[in-house]
């Protein structure tokens, strides 16, 4: 007889809950986004969707219906009733016994959380430290997918220095983005963050900061900054949807500036928090 | 209130069971194997708990004892009772809500299944078909890990090629392994397969593959080959834990020898076999 076996508990694999077949789970064979809403309102939802359906075609995932989801997110956010919330959703290509080619006629799985989103204010009022980690990535970073492991031991390494985010570095000694955020360094009035490339997700967050960035008189060049142009700049940040822009005062164990947040950073984040309005 | 959301169904995050929070599936934060047995007898069980440990132990997931993982394994295969059986297992970090760093004290999940293996005669017999694909998985495929998207991706395009395996190719241009076998090549009675480095499963059956091959008389040569010097090769095969040898007749579309399985793969295959007894 088939059987599962959870913890210590055998199942036969026919009474087994199809949640434990996950493709998400054997392969992380799926797609995520995350939003995030400023005082009940969700930012830039849709254009969080067309990066969801653009990362679901990248893989191949089809018969997913994106007013679909946009229903499911609103519903979802009008029953939770939270004014600063997280919105996490994922869709998977579905349950089944494991094998790596999939049952064409799969039916693709959905999950949503609505949760409150912690407060970044110390963060964002002191900045953060943060060190650098190889880019262990795949070669796929713009498809936002569940294989997300090399940037959970990057952010467990950046933990054991006492760093908030993990600033990934790859084989040619370049800075792609953060773990789970955009990367970011102002000098002499200018932006710089790396070009958009199969190994940078495509941050929503990137094109705002950008915008605000023009709207309080900063240029902006997108070009891949090495560690040591970093520790160098007048000033740095990350930039995600969940926190925004954070300040950083500290990479690989060097003051940035006087070791305080940025003047510019500080003006970006007011000038960001308009846009959300 | 915070909520989950299962398709359309929607569930407070309080009454949501576990499952649908596991690491693995948020990120792949998780190690898997795979054996087999021949004949109501599981094949190279240490040496898979020994590369399972590893696995763990280089992703920082503690606190799992083997002991009691053999012990499930054993206990399963048993209560299954199939003879020629596939048995798969992973541990993940635990379940929570989705942060990339985790809470300490999470306790690790563990599943299991025990399925029947499928009949490999036909393509044992007949030899397959591969073709290339670039190698898009992370840096660290030494480690056995939930992060397969690559994977799949790689074998979605080779069955839509009418290919049975993707030979995973990186930047270099030269052949790491299959999308979940390793690759050989045999000419001039010397067997070749790539290296063991970070971008290489430490396939168990690869070492019995090199042992079967020093039985009947074969050398080995650990190095990289390019798609150009497998098409050229005198045979080919691909090795895996549930199909161990399969024959290559086709790679890119180009016939390997007469198209028919390799006079020394045939060989191979049946001094493995005696290997398993």
């Amino acid at each position: 007889m088939q059987i599962a076996m959870i913890q210590d508990k055998i199942v036969p694999i026919k009474e087994l809950d199809p949640v434990y077949l996950d493709r998400g789970i054997f392969f992380g064979d799926g797609i995520y986004e995350v939003v995030r809403s400023y005082d009940g309102r969700i930012f830039t939802l849709e254009e969080h969707l067309q990066r969801f359906a653009n990362s679901l075609s990248a893989i191949e995932i089809s018969r997913v219906d994106i007013d679909r989801i946009r229903s499911r997110v609103l519903k979802s956010f009008d029953v939770a009733g939270i004014s600063n919330a997280r919105i996490y959703f994922h869709v998977t290509r579905g349950s089944e016994l494991r094998k790596h080619l999939s049952n064409p006629d799969l039916e693709p799985v959905f999950f949503l959380t609505v949760t409150e989103l912690e407060d970044h204010t110390q963060a964002k009022t002191k900045g953060i430290e943060v060190s650098t980690h190889p880019d262990w990535r795949w070669k796929r970073c713009d498809i936002k997918s569940l294989n997300l492991l090399a940037n959970v031991l990057a952010r467990r390494d950046a933990a054991a220095k006492g760093c908030a985010e993990a600033i990934l570095v790859n084989e040619a000694g370049l800075i792609t983005e953060g773990a789970s955020s955009a990367f970011f360094a102002i000098s002499e009035q200018t932006l710089q963050t790396a070009a958009l490339t199969a190994n940078i997700l495509p941050s929503i967050t990137r094109q705002f900061v950008i915008k605000a960035g023009g709207n309080i008189g900063l240029k902006t060049t997108e070009k891949s900054l090495t560690p040591q142009q970093a520790s160098d700049a007048d000033e740095l940040f990350i930039a995600s949807t969940t926190q925004d822009i954070i300040p950083v005062v500290k990479f690989d164990g060097k003051l940035i500036g006087d070791g305080k947040p940025g003047e510019y950073t500080k003006l970006l984040i007011r000038q960001f928090l308009s846009l959300t309005a």
